[in-house]
């Protein structure tokens, strides 16, 4: 008796992602193999077991393509023609969609791409359950089999993924909104306050929180974007021309003193952000409390073991500090139901505590 | 035999800033007095005893003035004349220096703006230990007595604060782009996804860490911001103008399809962001671990007790979602010395630890 042979699956870039998507696969049951261009990062993912091995074959049921995005439409174009009897479906997870779709016309491809990512590089920083809970697009269209589609799903959400659908063209310019231009602009802030920086270095005592936050994704890996960009170029290029006039509005509403028109823009972004869904799938139950507090050791220990004590699961946690100070605020996004329980345990232990 | 007279100080404005100060003084062993045009607040301050009576005398040898930036020439003009003898010391806590220290000149007078502040508001919100660690920016002129500085500057140590002393002009230029402009831009981005959110819900799902870390300054109370702005007005507009100029080239390069403005923007953000200092006092002490973590109930508790036996400091703590998933990263903030001693402890409960 031979147990059921494993289902085949084979990732072709074995970058953070690729690499991740193989050892999830793998942990999930599949027989995973890989290849990548760099006989070094190969030679690594066989020695670490990440994959098995490296050659594809007609018993494999499902290929990613985790390479970056330009490369993407003709690689996919080649492994379906390869392989044209099988289960075979193909998958990418690159950044921007529409062209990727576009080219790539064939039932058994999905363009997909997985809200998730590191701040690491690479094999090195690959992990299973880098995707567990993360939002995973996927971008059918015409030419996608639903069967197709239902396999996959079931798949990603094998290895923790919540799969959202939507199409190419809205993918793209969504996240020119969410993710391309918001990195775009970090950058062109942190570079005005480096080239200040350079004349007045106090500049940089005077960064506070709020600074840090808003060029925090500035730090990153630059190498990937350039390409995200281009692929994506038409709906960041639309985005910044309005967020361009979006500035030029609050400059010209600054020169003309109306007072109102720059607090009706920072109230509707205050009253847009408050609402901003901690999480995606519980935001309706979440209610925001704020703590103050001390940072000496031991502090956020105590408010989040009485958390612990009371069963309370903390959703998102910040620490707003007295701008660049040692004592702070504490934001805690907690379960509605269960904010006034935790509320009442902080403030029995002394912490002033604000419902949000 | 009676205990020496307590040095004794006052502080017109009662809201966040003024009261926490009133607490930082009187903990310091002054005894402080205070006032607001709010009766409500200032029986508040009395019961509560943040101050100790209502009425300035011959006797204060200092005065704080913690009202809205626009008002503070007008009080402190009518102080220092009302108190021509005396070793009376005038300062303010404004975020926009250039224009009171044009209105305000006098020996006894110092601007200043302690770099601290919290999302409460009111002296509900005030605590003695807000200055603690901040940066407290003093602009003294030339008309500034030195003897008023050192004085000055010695109190504010007393209660914590780090005193950096700038000129009010290259103050006001600074905060515009450390400060003012960041929180322009935050607004206008939230707007921008509010809006096409409208249409498209899904956006909301997309936006992830990065751009909640680039919004989160927008959920601020908006109503302080109007009058900042418009008394930065020039150093704000011309802020504006450069990075909309910034922003016009980056989009150019996307059009022209040229990778290497692109990339050496990019990468130059990149460096000047990792160089940014974690805090103005201990930056290169500071080193970034990121800790995989579920998000159960007592994961938090474990971290951070773990931090707390080992009498380790978090500095700064921020969970990144697997996007908007369950499963997530701390990002810590800790001393460079404990790094490893704290990572060590961290793995040995089974936690993934990486140094940033």
């Amino acid at each position: 008796m031979t147990s059921p042979a494993k289902r085949r699956a084979h990732v072709v870039g074995l970058g953070l992602i690729g690499a991740s998507l193989a050892m999830a696969l793998r942990d999930a049951g599949w027989d995973v193999t890989g290849s990548d261009i760099d006989e070094h990062v190969l030679n690594d993912a066989l020695r670490e077991q990440v994959i098995s091995g490296t050659v594809m074959t007609a018993e494999h049921e499902l290929a990613f393509i985790a390479t970056p995005a330009g490369t993407v439409s003709a690689i996919a174009n080649a492994l379906l023609s390869d392989f044209e009897v099988g289960p075979l479906i193909v998958s990418d997870v690159a950044g921007v969609k529409s062209s990727i779709v576009h080219e790539v016309s064939d039932p058994r491809f999905i363009g997909g791409h997985p809200m998730a990512g590191s701040e690491l590089r690479g094999l090195k920083g690959a992990k299973a359950d880098l995707f567990r809970g993360c939002n995973w697009v996927l971008t059918p269209t015409d030419a996608t089999s639903p069967e197709t589609y239902s396999v996959l799903h079931g798949i990603l959400r094998d290895i923790g993924a919540n799969v959202v659908a939507v199409s190419a063209d809205d993918h793209d310019r969504l996240v020119a909104i969410a993710s391309h231009v918001p990195h775009l602009l970090a950058g062109a802030l942190m570079n005005e306050a480096a080239d200040a920086a350079e004349q007045d270095a106090v500049l940089l005592q005077l960064a506070a929180g709020g600074f840090r936050d808003m060029t925090r994704i500035a730090a990153g890996d630059p190498s990937i974007w350039p390409d995200v960009l281009f692929e994506n170029s038409d709906a960041v290029n639309s985005t910044l021309v309005r967020l361009e006039k979006r500035l030029e509005h609050l400059r010209i509403a600054l020169a003309e003193q109306s007072r109102e028109v720059l607090e009706e823009s920072l109230e509707s972004a205050s009253v847009a952000r408050r609402r901003l869904p901690g999480r995606a799938l519980s935001s309706e139950h979440l209610t925001y409390l704020r703590v103050g507090v001390s940072d000496e050791p031991g502090v956020l220990a105590t408010v989040t073991r009485a958390a612990s004590e009371l069963l309370v699961n903390i959703y998102d946690i910040e620490i707003a500090h007295g701008i660049e100070g040692v004592a702070g605020t504490l934001l805690l996004a907690v379960d509605s139901a269960q904010a006034e329980l935790f509320s009442d345990a902080l403030r029995g232990l002394g912490f002033g505590v604000v419902r949000e």
